[in-house]
Parts: structure tokens; sequence; C-alpha cells
């Protein structure tokens, strides 16, 4: 096959008007990956465009409509009709999953999805391609980032319920109605995907018992910090033998947890296997530019048909003077005058100082300093200025330090 | 095709032979993903076997003896016969990547090594599929098992570099002659590969700049502690317009940092673009099965030849009493006796308490407690029992608790 990709798009929402920019501003790239360069052969909304033509003129129609009716009409009438499908679409795969499988496979083509679970995580590629034949134990998280920001805003502020919710609908992370999202819905359905494609079973939403985060209350999270517990909307769907358990509920988490620093509106997907002891990862778990190239991701791989093998796409040069901010450890003698000596040497090779601490030991000084990053040739001369400073009393000792803070 | 789907394993070592009884184990899994079963068709080894004769007779060769020599020659052999290739050499990609992709396109066949970075995280397929058209401006994380660990050991324990290397050795998380790890080039050698990947760019071995952890001294992590500051070994490629920078450094992490918490042998890597924010992924960076499961991964997607459509293996149950802990949270009246009384239900129905912290407040008091794991039929069962008790003050508040602690 050569010639452009023509790309059908259903509906044309904040995450279709995004998937339309990428495809443009990465047409390059897509062509370079798979040798095709991707052409939008019709966009569906509801007041234009007539799904009939749009998905006569495509070779890959991807599905932005949300709820299941009618995309399910649409995804089926393009599946069998050997179109390739991409959706963003929980409900629809979670609901209708059975179904729009088989007539994939009945018709020999993809059916990608791996916008409706956790945003950016790429988890359903991981679990259907990279844990094929693994024997997966667990698949647990946070796959709700609506409830993940109310309840770190919550346990950071303080705020009740009802005001994190309106701080979340203020900022656009929960929706007017949010009712799917804090009553545990929208997660009950991603686990239930993530079951199916973990477990090779039928999982139906019936199957997941869910609870939201309606009835948490400050004082739960603040009695909680006694133990060390910081409180998550979890995802669990877990094998027992020959059976599964998939579930969906507020859960405290000792400090150390791997999913007790995920905050604020990101997602998180730990896999456990005997074989992979486990995988854990996280990224935004919405956003319109997010989803979209969780979906442009779908579309390349089906393009691109099999694995590809890397090629080189441009020659880049090697960047030498890179910038750092540095811990640097000094042994000084403890006398007037020695740090505005050193702070003098930072200062003339334009390097700042973010903090310091200094500790007396008798005739010497111990100097700990974290710098603000400069390019690495101004730490360097600066440093060698200063190891000949003669009241060093041991050669100065430099650690690069990121910088960010995170709070 | 059909038929057995027939491997050529050259090499068997630790990974070599945990790759053996994987294939053995998961022949079932294999054969359900990809509708071929997985036949060995010959194991090269020191003492016996004949190259010319496994590959003859293999579709996929799988190459884990390490080194270069001679396996950069039997890959291109093999890759040149038309055979796909699996590898979990990290020196043979870095260092003669130019080469064999240049091969691997020729001849139309994949060349995956998944396992040659970080362990069983998918981060190879992740940026060669998911990313394929995503523009990435940073690849960063800890990618050797080995110095992690040492790091982790010498901040816990304060122990000395030197202690802390006999440790890992006695745990086997480092080899008798450590040079390789502790001074960065094995980083050096992954970062390489990573950067190649993410810019689409020649990346040669000689363009890391590298260093190691054999100067950090017990001291310098004491100190940084007064600044929350955790040190970690980084490989960070970047790109910077039309250059770019791949380095590996010992480097301090403020706390929230999303590498801070990556402790003992794992691995983690971070994953940046626009269009993205961020993914970060993290799981064990070495082990014998964990890196099998790495190489079997890469060769079920190659039989699998395009991305699977979900299908039915099994059909299981769903559990309904599963197993959980429990934080609880009465009001209660402030009498002698309450605590034994409501202790006597939890035990009664077999539920155990971990920790209680109980708060005075007047005639009140509040009593929160954390239990250890049990089914949740019976922590349940002693809840309807609890909130009859006549020395309630208000309905008891529950929410479950991981119980799992990490250090």
């Amino acid at each position: 096959v050569s010639g452009p990709v023509r790309i059908g798009l259903l509906g044309r929402g904040t995450v279709g008007g995004a998937f339309l920019d990428l495809v443009g501003e990465r047409a390059d790239a897509i062509e370079a990956a798979t040798g095709r360069r991707p052409e939008i052969s019709g966009v569906l909304r509801r007041s234009e465009g007539e799904f009939e033509e749009i998905l006569a003129a495509s070779e890959i129609v991807v599905e932005l409509m949300g709820g299941t009716d009618p995309a399910r009409e649409y995804v089926l009438r393009a599946v069998r009709e050997g179109k390739h499908v991409v959706s963003a679409n929980k409900q629809l795969i979670a609901q209708h999953g059975d179904e729009l499988f088989g007539a994939a496979r009945e018709a020999g083509v993809q059916l990608r999805f791996e916008a409706a679970v956790a945003g950016v995580i790429p988890v359903i590629r991981v679990i259907q391609e990279s844990l094929a034949a693994t024997e997966v134990s667990k698949v647990f998280g946070i796959v709700n980032g609506t409830t993940n920001f109310i309840l770190t805003e919550m346990a950071k502020t303080g705020a009740s319920y009802s005001d994190a919710l309106a701080r979340a609908q203020e900022l656009g992370y929960a929706e007017a109605d949010p009712s799917d999202d804090v009553g545990g819905a929208d997660a009950a359905a991603k686990m239930a995907i993530l079951a199916r494609l973990a477990f090779h079973t039928p999982v139906r939403l019936d199957d997941v018992a869910f609870e939201g985060i309606e009835n948490v209350r400050p004082d739960d999270l603040a009695y909680a910090k006694e133990f060390g517990l910081s409180l998550k909307l979890l995802g669990v769907a877990e094998r027992h033998t020959d059976a599964i358990s998939v579930r969906v509920f507020p859960c405290f988490l000792y400090r150390g947890h791997p999913l007790a620093p995920v905050e604020g509106p990101f997602n998180a997907v730990i896999v456990e296997a005997p074989s992979i002891t486990e995988i854990t990862m996280s990224g935004p778990g919405a956003g319109g530019t997010e989803t979209a190239s969780a979906v442009l991701g779908d579309v390349v791989s089906i393009v691109a048909g099999k694995a590809p093998v890397h090629a080189v796409r441009e020659q880049l040069e090697v960047f030498e003077d890179v910038g750092s901010a540095f811990y640097l450890h000094l042994e000084v003698a403890d006398r007037p005058g020695v740090l505005a000596q050193i702070a003098a040497v930072l200062g003339d090779n334009r390097v700042s100082v973010k903090s310091v601490v200094q500790w007396g030991l008798g005739d010497d000084a111990r100097l700990v300093m974290v710098m603000h990053e400069s390019p690495e040739s101004r730490f360097y001369a600066a440093l060698d200025e200063i190891a000949k400073l003669e009241v060093l009393r041991s050669p100065p000792r430099a650690i690069r330090v990121i910088e960010e803070e995170f709070v």
C-alpha cells in the first residue's frame, strides 16, 4: 500500500480538534514513521458531514464522539466495511466490547483504543502487546483524573469535598455534571476494559463493584495523616485462581506506596505478574492534546502495520554546554569573609546561589550550597577558581541537582 | 503462516535459561495470542550447538549471548537470511545499531531489543510505537539497577560506597567486576539507544558523556538531606533545537520528583514531549525472569505480526469476598471498657487490629483504627455489630487501606 492514508474523523470536540491539529503538525513525522502521509478524508460533526460519505472515503475511522449511540453503530459499520478503527470511547468499549472485538476479528481489521483508558499512559498497548503471553495477576491504579484532583485538593488545603469539586470544575478538571467521575462509574468502565484485556475474559460493567468519593470528609484525610496515609480512588482488578474481582473504591495508601505520590489530574496504573514483578506507568489522565496524542499513536501503529525498524530521520549535533544546577560541598577555614569571597567568585561567573547551609567544625567550616541552573561551563570556571582559594581545606566536591521542586 | 514458530536461542546464561522456562510455561498463552505454538529449534552455548544449523532451523533468532563478538556477526547473518531477531544486548545495539538496523530494513525483518534497556520497562516499545510520531523533547531516568541499589543502600544505612558495593555483590545486584555499572558505561550504552530512538538520529557511544558513582561519599548524602535531596545516577537525553545532549551523571533530586522514590534495583524512565506532557514508567531493572519476559514480549509481537484484537481465552468467575484492610473511624462515649468492647466485636469476627489512635473530645472520644486484611464479609459483619453498639455517637466510617508498607 502506498499513497496517503485517508483518515475519517467522527466527532470534533476538544479531543477531535486537538487530533486534527496534531495530524497537521506531525504529518512529516508520520510519513517518516510509516511511509505514508496522513490525510483527513472527512469530519463528522453534529451540524455537518455525512457518515456514509466519510466511511467510503476512509481507510481508518477515528471515533471521538463519545456515548454509545450512534458510536456503536458507526464503529460496527466501519469494521464490517474493512476499515481499521481507533476509538477513545471507554463506554463503547466497556459496554459493547464483545460485539466490537468479534466484528473486528471477523473482518481482519484493527480496533485500537489506547485513549479510552488512563489518557496518555500506554497501558492498553503494554497489556495487549508487551504482556500478551504474560500471566497478569493484578492491574490496579488511579484511572480517574477528576477524583484524584479533588482528593489531592482536599488533602492539601483541607477543603471540603464540595469546595474541592467546585475548584475542579473551575479549572476544567470536572464537568458540570460530575456524577460519572465522582461516583466511580467512569473508573469502573475503564477497569472493566483493563480486566478484560489483562485476564482475556469477558467483563461486563455489571461485574464491577464501585464506590465513589462523594462521602469522603476532610476529617478522614486529617486523621489518616497520623498513620502516614493518603487517600486515592483506586481501580483494582485481580485474579484469584479461576475467578477475578474488579472493583473501584476510595482507599488509603501508606507513604512509599508507588501510587501515593500520584497527585492532581494524573493517572497511574500498575500491572503485576510473577514473571515481571511489576510495571508502573503514570502520566496525565486527560487533556485534549494528550488524549489526541494517544489516538495518533494508535493511528500510526495501524499505518506502520508491524513494528518499525529504527531509521534515521535527521542528523542532530551533540550539544556541549548543557545547563545544570549543582550541589557544592566545601571545607573552608572558618573566618570572616570566606562566604563572601566564594559568593563573589560564583557571582563573577554568573552562577547564582539558591541555598546555603554552614556547619562549624572548630577552626574549619563546612559549606554546602545548591546553585540555580547555569551553563555548566560557567559553573566549572567558578569551581576552578574556588579550588585555588587559599581558604579551602580540601578539594571542592560538586554534584548536579535537578532544580525543579515538586510540592 | 501456520504451524509452530521455530525459535533459535543463542546463549544460555541466566536470562537464556529463564527464557526457555517461560516459553515452556506460556506456550498455551503464546498460541492463544498468536495462533502459533512456540518451539525451540536449537540452543547455542559455548560447549554445544552449531550456529549455522540453528539458523537454518529457525524463523526467529533470540540473541542472549552478550558482548559484540560473535553476537554482531550472528545477528547480521540471521537478519540477512530473513530471520527476525530479538536481542537483549545493549552493547551490540549501542555500538552497531546503524549497521544492524540498516540490514534489518533491507531484509524486511524485525529487530527487537526491549530487554536491552531498563529491564521489564517497555520503554523501547513505547518510544518506537506509541510515540512514533511524537516530538520527544527529553528522555531521562534511572537505567542502571546496580548503582541505584548502591546509592539506596548508602542513603539508608550510611554505608560507605565500598561497603554498599560489597553488599550489592553479595545479593547478586553487582558483578565481580562492577566497573561498567558503577562507572556509568552501562547506563551510557542504554542512553545512546534511547536517544537514537527518541530523536531518530544516529548516536554513538562516544557522544555520551558519562560519570559514575565511585566518588560519592556518605557525607554528601547526609548533608544533602538538609535540602531534602536524594542521589540517583541519571541518564539524560535532551533535544536542544537542532542538537541533542546525552549524559550520565550522579544527581540530586528534590523530594517529590517522580524519580526520587525509585529505590533499590528498580529502574524508571520518563519521556517528555509537548503533546504528552510526560509518561513515567518504572519496574525491576534486571533479573533473569524479568529480562526473559521482555524478550518473550518481543517474540510474541513478531509472531502476532500486527496488533492483536482482544479475544476471550477463558471464562473467569467474578469473585465476591475479596480480602481488604480497613481504616475505621468511630465517635464513641469516652468511658472505660469501650475500646475493649469494640475490640471484642472485631475479634469475634476474626478481624485483627493493626493500629489505633484515640483522641479525647470531652465526654466523647474519637477512635481511628487500621485493620489487617481479612475477607470483607467478616469486616462488614463486625461493622454491622459495632454500628448497633449503644456507645456509638455517630455512624461508623470505614475506608479501605492497602496494607503493604513500603520503606
